[in-house]
């Protein structure tokens, strides 16, 4: 079931960004030759997924509270949010910006992403400066066109600019993770890193799900708790990966916090201690979604593949 | 007249940018210092003032046309549109996402802007990098917080992202900019050059002030043409400045753009014939809000002005 859901969700993620990126012969191409080459790279879509199953589960308990027959619910997946990949799509290109920026020389330096050159290897520095911040732009506007009532495409906006933000959010934590180098990392400078670098945009993805489909103030509340636990879990067990897996099996270079003597999870308690919290997290964000019963068993499931993964 | 508009323009945009912005110890301080570097640097603050000059206009002209009493005009200047100041905040804080961006080693590799050194020179090229992505993010943050109808922000973040973006905004401008460095430039390049590097923003400024007041689709188309005009002449003048005015006069490095001969209007036609396009520019977008009256004078002094400042 998973892997359906994780295959679907990987190639609805995919068509949606073809639709709203520009195509590699749109005048001035080397901006979107960039662009492509970076989002087309075979991520995994992780954040799409968890924005629309996120949804899905809201729409299907709601369907459920107005007491529409239970066989409705298995139909209602395929069809009950139209739209909603653009989120997705999105939220996937904010990612691929941070990464695009994140591999430059000034940063953490990668020649290698998801596999292959990374944008500045490939395109030069300049031209991959753009097209991340054109990545960026291009979130902003697809959001401003998804179709659902405008509150919701306002509401959605401030989550997800707040989650890649400074203040708690994703560039605060890529901040932080910087000027943490080389330093003796204490636990609460690992955990904001990690809260803010990554699982606030996690958190923001199922939380934007959760407008979209119309949830209240309790599903909003509940899907930022999974989606906070779930997202500090899935750092840790990637700091993990970044220890015991080989630049081949992740696609990108290994080993590269050990080296550059990064604020991690593991570099402060020991891989096994690392996945013991990240085992309780992934626990701690399901038990949010009990509530939903069946309908949220794909998240679920989602939260326990996260520390599971072996890339 | 004017002088005042410019200077109290310059001041409320201030304000408003102090209030959006994390002040200088908010952590991670870095980030926040860096972006209030670039921010605070004694900008004119064009585009807030066009943005705030364009919602008055359809504000005022809504208001004769309703009939009420022309004497209330001059008292609606001050209250008319309260939070507006906020649209002009963004536009700023992406102008200078631009600036930041711009100015690094690996695109104009600037050392001086506004008289002060650029990001990168003051904080590394690491926290440049982010402090630009960060007033990105902040400026739809910002936007998502207008106090207008949630259509009403979703127009404006929609024209906004397009004025930036690759296809007809910045950055394929800023794309097209860098590529046709030492080529020889033909008219139309340039135009493009122009046309969306500096007006699609400055065309965006004015029509976010338009739809924040309440401007109809014939508002909205004349507010384009005008902001398309005046920002093409704008460009123009910038560049004759840049090949006959010096670094000091400037506050930025002067004489950069035949060094890196790049395509430019005066590169083009030479000095003289450039300016006289600039005055045709100015003269069209000017007779497009010819039909405001009264209500549109500022907008034609601040046209006027662009072409004729010094820096």
């Amino acid at each position: 079931m998973l892997q359906k859901v994780l295959e679907e969700g990987r190639k609805a993620a995919d068509a949606a960004l073809e639709r709203v990126l520009p195509s590699a012969t749109q005048y001035p191409v080397s901006i979107h030759r960039a662009m492509r080459h970076s989002v087309f790279a075979g991520g995994k879509r992780l954040r799409p997924i968890l924005c629309v199953e996120a949804g899905r589960m809201i729409f299907q308990s709601k369907v459920v509270r107005s007491k529409i027959v239970q066989s409705k619910i298995a139909e209602s997946r395929e069809e009950s949010l139209p739209g909603i990949e653009q989120v997705g799509a999105a939220l996937e290109m904010l990612h691929t910006y941070s990464l695009i920026h994140d591999d430059l020389p000034a940063l953490d330096n990668d020649d290698l992403r998801r596999g292959r050159p990374t944008c500045h290897k490939a395109f030069g520095e300049a031209t991959a400066i753009l097209a991340g911040d054109a990545l960026q732009t291009l979130a902003y506007e697809t959001l401003a066109q998804i179709p659902c009532p405008p509150a919701s495409i306002v509401a959605i906006i401030r989550e997800i600019a707040r989650g890649t933000g400074t203040i708690e959010g994703m560039i605060g934590g890529q901040v932080v993770d910087l000027e943490a180098e080389r330093t003796k990392p204490d636990l609460s400078t690992v955990e904001y890193i990690h809260r803010s670098k990554t699982a606030a945009l996690i958190a923001a993805s199922v939380v934007s799900g959760g407008i979209y489909a119309g949830g209240d103030e309790a599903d909003i509340s509940r899907l930022r708790t999974y989606g906070q636990s779930i997202g500090l879990a899935f750092q840790i067990v990637d700091d993990v990966l970044d220890l015991t897996q080989t630049s081949e099996q992740l696609g990108k270079t290994a080993g590269k916090d050990a080296a550059a003597e990064k604020a991690t999870y593991p570099a402060l308690f020991g891989i096994d201690e690392s996945l013991r919290k990240a085992d309780a997290l992934v626990k701690q964000g399901n038990a949010e979604i009990a509530a939903y019963g069946e309908a949220g068993s794909t998240l679920s499931e989602l939260a326990r593949y996260l520390v599971a993964r072996q890339k």
